[in-house]
C-alpha cells in the first residue's frame, strides 16, 4: 500500500460525510467523477418515484394535483432548495430548464433596472447557454450585450449597465468567481446582479441573501442529485418580487390560475417565476432526493470538496510524470469550485480509457479532462484511486 | 335493466378500441371522465420507468445520454407523436411546457412573417396562458395583440397580420374550430397559422401538413396520457424551419452543443426548437404511454368519439330533468371535440358530489360541469352511468 492509499483511507476513516454514500447507488468498482454533470441515484428515490407513479398517477390521477401536492410543488421544492443557497423561504421556485430560467431572470432583470439602463453584461467564459439566451433577452429587449472576462465585470458595469449575468464556478476549468464582490461592484453601479449557481449549489456555500444577489438560476440535476434533467430553479430576491415582471407569464403565475381570466395578474411572491403545468414526475424525483441533505451542512461539504481536489492534486502531482497534463483550475481555494480540470492533447483518448477502467470523469473539446467530486459520495481513496489510474493511462 | 343500460352493453360489444381499455390502469369503480385534463397511466409504465431510474440513471449514470438514447429523446418522442397529429416526420420536438412553446411559436411566427406584420391574432376564447403568452411575445416583438372570437379570426387577419393563435378544440365548452378553414383564411392573408392542440391531439384527426398549418403546440398529458406535466410539443412545419428564429435558443438547439462555442448556430430541423437540457424522467414516461396507440387509427378514435358523447347527451337528455342544465357543447358532430360540457348554477357542488359518487369530471369555474370522453379507455357504460349518476345528483 502507498503513502497515498494509507493516507486515503485515514481521511477516510476521519470523514464525518462517509456515511452519506450509503444513501447513494454506487458501484463500487467505478469512481464516479461526473456528479457535476449527473448527479448519481440516491438509493430510495425509486421506491418514492414508484409511489407517484402508481398510486399518485395511476390511482388518485387528477385528484392528486390537491391530495397529493402536485400543484404546491414548485415553491415547496424552491423552499428544500433555499438553505442550500443561503435563502430565506419564499424565494426560490423550481421548474422549467436552466436556459429557460435565464431567460426569465435577465428580461426580468432589465424590466427592474432603472429606465434608460440598455445593456447586459455576460461572463464570456459562460456556460454556452447563458450567453446565447442573454443574447436573445438582450435582442427582445432592445438591449446592448457586453461580453467581458468575470473578473472585468466590476470595471465593465456603469450607469448603462441593467443586469450583469455570472457564473459562480465555470462549468470548464472549476474556477470560482468572486460572489460577494462581483455583486457589490454590479450592486454600486446600479445594476442587478444576476448568477448562474449550476455548477456551485450543493458543493459550496452561496449566500445569496447575505450577499445582496438580485436574481440567481441554477440546476439540479448535478450537485444536488435531481435526475437527468431535472428542473431548474428560479431565485428572485424578496425585495424584487413585487416588480418581477416575467416574460413568460403562464398561468402558472397567475393569481387566480383558476379563475381562468383573460386579463393576466402575477401572483405574489417566488411563484411568480411560474411559467406552465410543472412536470410532476422529474420534479417529485428531485424533491425525494434532496433528502440526502437532511441534516447536512453546506460548510462542512466545502470543507470536504477542497480537501478531496487538494488530495487529487496531490496524487496528480506525484504520480502523473511531470508536463504530461496542465492544471487548469486554480491552486487557491478561494478561486476553486468543486471539480479539478486537466488539459491534455490526447484528452478525448484518455477520458475513453479511463471510463474503460472505472474512472468516470468527462471531456470538454478539445482538451480538457473534468473530475467532479461530490462530497456526498466521492471518498479519498476514489480520489487516490483516479489519480493513480490517469497515471497508467497516461503512462 | 333501462333501455340506455341495454343499447351500452351493446355499443361496448361492438366497439373495436374497447381492449384498448386493459391497457391502462383503471379501477372500474369510478368513470373517468377527466382524461382531457390529466390521461390514465398507462399499466406498462411503472415498470419502464422502475428501468429508466433503477438501471439507466441508477447504473450507467452519465453514460445514458449517449447509451440510453437520452439526447435524442425529444426529437424521436416527436416523431411518435407526429403521426397523431397529422405530421410527416422531422417536424415535431417535445420538450418544455405548453406555455413556453406558445411562446416559441408566437416569437418564431412574427420573426417568419414578411417585414412590417405587427399583429397577433389570437382566439378570445383561448386557454388563458395562451392569451398571457401571446400579450408577452407582443410586447417583446413590437406587436399588437388582437384579441376575436375563433369564428372572426378569418375576418380579422389581413396585412398587418403577423401571426394568428387559435385552439383547435376550445378547453372550456369543448367546440370544436375549424382548423382547415381558418388556416386556408389566416395563409391567404399571408400572415401565420399557429394552432394550440392541447384538446384534440389524441382525441380527433389534426391532419397539421395536409392542411397547411404554419407551427402548432399541444400538450401530451391529456389525451396522450403521458403523465402530470409531461413535456408539451412544438412542431414548426419543414418549410418553415430553416428560417425559425427560436427566441429561446439554448444549447440543445445549437448545431454543434458539444463544441461549447460561444457563438450560437441552430441546428437544423425541429430539433432547432429545443432549449435546454430535456427533463428525461417526465419525457421517458410519455414516451412509454405512447405505445398505447400502436395500432390504433385516430379516425377510429373520431368515430368512437363522436358516438361515446353523441350516447352521453342522449342519456342525458332522458335522464336528466328538462332545464336543469344547460348544454354549452354544439351538438354538430363538426363543431364538437370530445368532450361535453354542461352548465348549471350549483356546478361546484354538483361535481363534488359526482366525484364522490365515482363520476370524476371537472369544473371550470364558476358554473360549466366538464366530461372528457377518451376513446381509448372509456366506454358506452361508463357514459351511461355518467348520466344516470349526474341525473340522481341533480335530482
Amino acid at each position: 500500500m502507498s503513502e497515498f492509499e494509507r493516507r486515503a483511507q485515514v481521511l477516510d476513516a476521519k470523514d464525518v460525510l462517509a456515511k452519506q454514500r450509503e444513501l447513494f447507488a454506487l458501484d463500487d468498482g467505478v469512481v464516479y467523477l461526473d456528479g457535476n454533470s449527473l448527479g448519481a441515484l440516491p438509493r430510495h428515490v425509486p421506491a418514492r418515484m414508484a409511489d407517484v407513479i402508481t398510486r399518485e398517477w395511476g390511482e388518485l390521477r387528477i385528484r392528486s394535483w390537491e391530495e397529493s401536492g402536485w400543484w404546491t410543488a414548485p415553491e415547496r421544492i424552491g423552499d428544500r432548495i433555499a438553505p442550500l443557497v443561503g435563502a430565506a423561504p419564499g424565494q426560490v421556485v423550481v421548474g422549467d430548464s436552466t436556459s429557460v430560467n435565464v431567460f426569465k431572470a435577465l428580461v426580468g432583470a432589465v424590466r427592474l433596472a432603472d429606465e434608460g439602463r440598455d445593456e447586459i453584461v455576460v461572463d464570456a467564459t459562460t456556460f454556452p447557454t447563458d450567453g446565447y439566451i442573454a443574447e436573445s433577452a438582450a435582442r427582445l429587449t432592445g438591449s446592448r450585450l457586453v461580453a467581458v472576462a468575470p473578473g472585468d465585470v466590476p470595471a465593465a458595469v456603469g450607469p448603462r449597465t441593467a443586469a450583469a449575468l455570472v457564473n459562480h464556478v465555470d462549468y470548464r476549468t472549476g474556477r470560482l468567481h468572486d460572489l460577494p464582490g462581483v455583486t457589490a461592484a454590479v450592486r454600486a453601479a446600479g445594476a442587478l446582479a444576476v448568477w448562474d449557481l449550476c455548477h456551485s449549489a450543493g458543493a459550496l456555500p452561496v449566500d445569496l441573501d447575505a450577499h445582496g444577489v438580485d436574481l440567481a438560476v441554477g440546476c439540479t440535476y448535478k450537485y444536488l442529485n435531481g435526475g437527468p434533467g431535472a428542473p431548474a430553479y428560479l431565485y428572485v430576491a424578496e425585495r424584487h418580487q413585487r416588480r418581477f415582471d416575467s416574460p413568460l407569464p403562464g398561468w402558472n403565475s397567475h393569481a387566480d390560475p383558476f379563475a381562468m381570466t383573460p386579463g393576466y395578474a402575477a401572483a405574489e411572491g417566488a411563484l411568480r417565476g411560474r411559467v406552465g403545468t410543472p412536470d410532476i414526475l422529474s420534479m417529485l424525483a428531485l424533491e425525494a432526493a434532496l433528502d440526502v441533505w437532511d441534516g447536512v451542512s453546506v460548510d462542512t461539504v466545502r470543507v470536504k470538496s477542497l480537501a478531496l481536489t487538494d488530495f487529487f492534486l496531490e496524487c496528480v502531482g506525484a504520480y502523473v510524470p511531470e508536463g504530461r497534463v496542465a492544471c487548469v483550475t486554480p491552486r487557491a481555494h478561494a478561486e476553486r469550485g468543486s471539480q479539478v480540470s486537466l488539459s491534455c492533447p490526447d484528452a478525448p483518448a484518455v477520458m475513453k480509457e479511463l471510463v474503460a477502467r472505472g474512472v468516470v470523469g468527462d471531456l470538454r473539446r478539445p482538451d480538457v479532462l473534468r473530475f467532479g467530486f461530490t462530497p456526498l459520495y466521492v471518498g479519498f481513496a476514489d480520489a487516490e484511486r483516479a489519480a493513480r489510474v490517469l497515471a497508467e493511462v497516461l503512462g
